[in-house]
């Protein structure tokens, strides 16, 4: 996989892409015809990446991508004369992975800062990448743009459900917190105060609905005692009889 | 969905926040506790959009989050002491989808590029989500994490499969071509030179595995055409006979 960067003209997108590619493993950038203060700027900068430090320069976009099996433009624009497909990343990165898989090099190629790829650039490319942006603001900072894309490519959509690792509390911890509350809240006089028939079962469909995590039910059990405890203690000795 | 930016340092993050945000969408930015200067230089920037116009301002986290439902934080780092659930984001955006589609407020907050999320920062959220970067980089720019994430709210997994909107050329057409290139082949002396019994079928084949466009399919037929029509005009008249 290879990142091409296209006449990029700020030192901090080509750092930002570089920052990116990094991220989320990847090694290869290319740079074609880049502002030439900017890139030395981006090489040399303060804690430069070894990913820039090995970044390839070309002179043209047809050399850059000489190696690469499919080439994917970026777009920030709807409707190109050239009519190249346009994909959303969704579905583009499904494609890149294929063609990763299959061992082919892939080029993904981003344009300068102003103006993106050229017709030029373009017709070297065999369909189009195009982040969903609104209409209102289409476009993106490149340093963003490239981020956006490498994240779809590593992004695993097996991890769009629910995972398993979080383990909720049992229902008999779910009850043993229902019993001390019960108490507490007797003991409070809570429950005196706003006497219904089914105080039992609000209460226990009260702590139901807290989808309380398993480690959490004795830190509750604690609390719990640790009140009941506290009320018991700050009555007074009449208080204590009565019960 | 308000984007929660705490103790930001760089202007040019505060900025890259909210072009991502105006790229995606979303127009709530508040910010907490910024470095002043940098605020006040985000704030001023040429082409500083509505949305930093209109970034609200707030002293702590706590008051930053106090009309929403759900508080997300974002955490570079694997494991934490305090133990927050930590999902990937594609699950984390499914969750505040759900919420949002709900009428509930979510806060998404983003810690200073430094530091992250302090313990005290955290401690104000449900659960929290780490973009899945390598471990030999896990930290990333501020502006590229808020792009990241927001792309995942407005990803749409539907888009995944392959889009029905590339018409592929019919068979008849295919089969037209098929011919003409047969002809023009014929003509050319490439069949004659290495003549194998199925060439018919081979080249069909070759003509189906090009995965034509509908719209392609006339221009190939044209150039085909043409072709013909010059090594025909190119044969001495002797040649023509013996056709």
């Amino acid at each position: 996989m290879r990142v091409v960067l296209v006449a990029p003209r700020n030192p901090l997108n080509i750092g930002a892409a570089a920052r990116a590619m990094s991220n989320f493993g990847f090694r290869s950038l290319r740079v074609v015809n880049p502002f030439e203060p900017s890139f030395r700027e981006a090489r040399s900068a303060v804690g430069a990446s070894e990913i820039l430090e090995n970044a390839q320069l070309f002179n043209t976009v047809a050399e850059a991508v000489a190696d690469c099996a499919l080439v994917v433009g970026t777009t920030a624009v709807r409707n190109r004369e050239l009519q190249h497909p346009v994909r959303r990343p969704e579905y583009g990165a499904r494609l890149i992975r294929k063609r990763l898989r299959s061992g082919g090099g892939v080029a993904l190629i981003f344009g300068s800062e102003k103006f993106g790829l050229s017709n030029d650039d373009l017709s070297h490319c065999h369909w189009l990448i195009r982040i969903p942006t609104c209409d209102e603001n289409i476009s993106m900072n490149l340093g963003q743009a490239v981020a956006v894309c490498l994240y779809e490519l590593i992004r695993d959509s097996k991890l769009e459900r629910e995972p398993k690792n979080l383990e909720l509390a049992s229902s008999g911890e779910l009850e043993r917190i229902t019993m001390l509350l019960l108490e507490a809240l007797d003991t409070s006089g809570f429950l005196s105060r706003r006497r219904v028939k089914d105080a039992d079962e609000r209460i226990r469909r009260l702590v139901r609905r807290l989808n309380l995590p398993a480690r959490d039910a004795v830190i509750w059990l604690g609390i719990l005692r640790q009140m009941l405890w506290k009320m018991n203690s700050a009555m007074g000795p009449n208080e204590r009889e009565n019960k």
